[in-house]
């Protein structure tokens, strides 16, 4: 009977199965950001006024801000989404349910290629394993 | 029997507590860089090679590099420390022994005012609370 109660408590997710979602959560998001899919690129996030995302100095607040700040950034008049990718991506677990990721991120685009480091706070929420803080500088 | 056996997992640690220690270890920090303490400064963090440091693009490993990397910057020739404020510090708690912390700080020298955005990954270690990660950015 503890035993059992104990297994139950103890939730045995295991580490590998939950870095694999994680690892997926980011490759569904290149994938979405290079078919130009910035609504599928932002299911990553969690979807909350709560959500934070910094980057250059200044904090967005809110999953909708963080869409719209996007969207100028690179769906307006003359920008470019070019192709993303992530690499020497590093998820270090810090619970069953959370953890953080480092790695860095290429943006290939006709006239530039900005590149930089990113940090993520991920979270297992009932949706899913879900981006709740994301600070990306270059 | 099996009350207190869960009471045991659970190991109440109040949340407030672990929030009060962690904003403690800020306070220290900033209060041994504004008497020049380097060393004292960088007590706040993980003393492993594993740390991870992220600012300006470039990720920085273990910390005796880090050390090293505040020294050049901040302790070299013609260099100055200045004044450090820590200021708008969010901690958010992730389980009992792990939390983010996102704040600004702002660096008052006679010649400029740096200042930018943080977000910490922070542990309860054996030895304490201790920053594992830091991404600065300005």
């Amino acid at each position: 009977m503890i035993a059992s109660l104990l297994l139950l408590i103890a939730a045995p997710v295991p580490k590998d199965d939950a870095e694999r979602a994680i690892r997926k959560l980011l490759d569904d998001q290149s994938q979405a950001w290079n078919k130009r899919d910035l609504e599928g690129f932002m299911a990553g996030y969690w979807k909350s006024p709560e959500l934070t995302f910094t980057s250059g100095g200044e904090q967005t607040r809110g999953w909708q801000q963080t869409l719209e700040r996007y969207r100028k950034r690179y769906q307006g008049e003359g920008k470019e989404m070019g192709k993303l990718t992530f690499s020497d991506v590093q998820v270090q677990m810090l619970g069953p349910d959370s953890a953080y990721v480092r790695g860095r991120f290429l943006l290939e685009r006709s006239k530039d290629k900005p590149t930089g480091l990113f940090t993520l706070i991920v979270r297992r929420l009932p949706e899913g394993w879900r981006i709740v803080h994301d600070h990306t500088s270059s």
